[in-house]
């Protein structure tokens, strides 16, 4: 018989569907890799030699010709700059798209994803990310950040010259608004943060858990909502992104790209997106709210059922794709 | 500049992105209609004289070999018979996978989808809706209900024989419970129900209006989450889809109908999902909460920031698709 799991932090149920699951292998892409992309596109937008191809840059690393990683404006921002103004007509409330929109761009190589890249390279990427954060936070009309990379088609990008996205909002989430109203009355309940005791529960049974390191852990939660739906949890409390250290930078930078290697051998590069959840740097210090990363394979079609209900059937057994992912191969 | 607006049903925030806005001719699939299906397939399990390869039969109508609606027990379901059990260890809280997972097989012709089906016969496949609703209800350990359909890889499905499912769980999906918390809130404002309201201004306004008649009104909605995600309402207030009439189920037949096959001519047979969104029989006399069907074409993919925050980065003006969709065709 299937089972029904609670998922703590959305507050969801996900239907865990014992009777149509398939076995990990069953969701790997089931064609070769592709043929290695080239070094360079002279098409490309965010390949050197184009940089005046793209918007406004906003920063580069270094300050040079030689810039391995690169922040511009979006071409197409979904919000931009101008004054917050807020209307409300009727039973309709609508606020101005006054945010920021930028494309990090991760490589001056046009064929390096986060799987394949040098480990020195992607801690660059994540204190690019951390800075970015922070500014962005610095800006008083901002109330939300959001960083993540669409990976692939099916993740919702056609561009493939890996990059990822930073999002600030002049709103608050309505399911932030939720996670952190769950978390407090886990804190209310038991004194403690929701997460900590999550990762404390998950390294002591072990059976979801990828990765452990002196700083991360890696596990697929217990009512994953997808196969392979993926967190990143920081060990040390912390409600925002924007206290990592460079030392935990450089462990996150092996968990994330170790992970996104055991998907590109395992799953043979399926799409994926993940995300950075996080409050703001002034609500650092709250002792409810955790950050973490979330990384999802796109790896099935969410259809009318989890449309209509916001609950999710997952195919897959947590504890089952967890093991296959423990012995995939890392570059 | 874009704008954010307030879905009041979601509560969530939708980016408008006028800057990346497309023409509603972009989300056409962009390949000519597909040959026709042939109307009968000897290997599909849907099909007549393949009675016996689908699982337990448990309605047929009509009651013999001239079938034109089946419903039966879903091959690989979801939820099934058993006792409900609750577990809860630590930090994880779990139920047993019982409830009910129904497949509607909605005609016995192969190529029929339901823009092409006659009205006479759509009535009678949205009364079998009426009646497994309202049977699935009748089991005691039945908390929610939800009847969908999957149109099309896209939208989650592989079998093209047209059909819709009900899943019965055994929990209320927490997406519901904040959907009836929105609308008591709505409710303790004003002393009205906030779809009866939303139905009001759509009418008044008429700009995201597609199909208005007796008992329906088809429009976007002001929020709407993504391309063409467009309602159908009741206009008389009922919390639940039990209740509908004969009369109504015709009207509500010609609304669905209508859209769809707008879609199947305007956007070029797109991957959809349709969702009957209501109370339990048992509440259908609540006064603040209203039953609906949402319609989601899937013309583009969600991606990180969806993942991320919750929210929505529409990129069509729904003023302007509806216009495109009031225009388009209906066989």
């Amino acid at each position: 018989m299937s089972e029904l799991r609670l998922n703590l932090v959305t507050r969801e149920w996900v239907v865990i569907a014992t009777e149509r699951a398939k076995r990990p292998t069953d969701y790997a892409n089931g064609v070769p890799l592709k043929a290695p992309l080239p070094e360079h596109l002279s098409s490309c937008p965010f390949c050197p030699g184009n940089e005046n191809r793209t918007p406004q840059e906003r920063h580069r690393l270094p300050d040079d010709g030689s810039w391995t990683v690169r922040v511009v404006e979006n071409k197409y921002p979904a919000l931009s700059g101008g004054e917050v103004g807020r209307r409300v007509e009727g039973i309709r409330r609508s606020v101005s798209g006054v945010g920021i929109h930028e494309v990090i761009i991760e490589s001056r190589l046009h064929n390096v994803s986060t799987a394949l890249m040098e480990p020195a390279h992607l801690h660059n990427v994540i204190r690019t990310y951390r800075e970015r954060f922070i500014l962005a936070h610095g800006d008083p009309r901002v109330e939300h950040v959001i960083i993540f990379k669409n990976h692939g088609e099916g993740a919702g990008t056609s561009l493939e010259h890996t990059h990822s996205q930073l999002i600030a909002t002049p709103v608050v989430p309505v399911q932030w608004r939720e996670r952190v109203y769950a978390a407090q009355q886990f804190f209310d309940n038991t004194g403690g943060c929701l997460m900590c005791a999550m990762l404390r529960q998950e390294k002591e049974e072990g059976a979801r858990v990828i990765l452990d390191t002196e700083h991360f852990l890696t596990f697929i939660p217990y009512a994953a909502l997808s196969p392979f739906h993926t967190w990143i949890f920081p060990k040390r409390h912390s409600a925002s992104f924007s206290t990592i250290t460079d030392e935990e930078i450089k462990d996150l930078a092996y968990h994330l790209k170790a992970f996104l290697s055991k998907c590109f051998y395992g799953l043979e590069n399926p799409d994926y997106n993940y995300v950075i959840k996080s409050s703001r740097p002034r609500d650092s210090e709250n002792e409810y709210c955790h950050w973490y990363i979330a990384v999802v394979p796109r790896v099935v079609e969410t259809a009318g059922f989890e449309i209509g209900t916001g609950m999710f059937i997952n195919t897959s057994i947590p504890e089952k794709s967890a093991e296959f992912m423990r012995g995939a191969p890392v570059e």
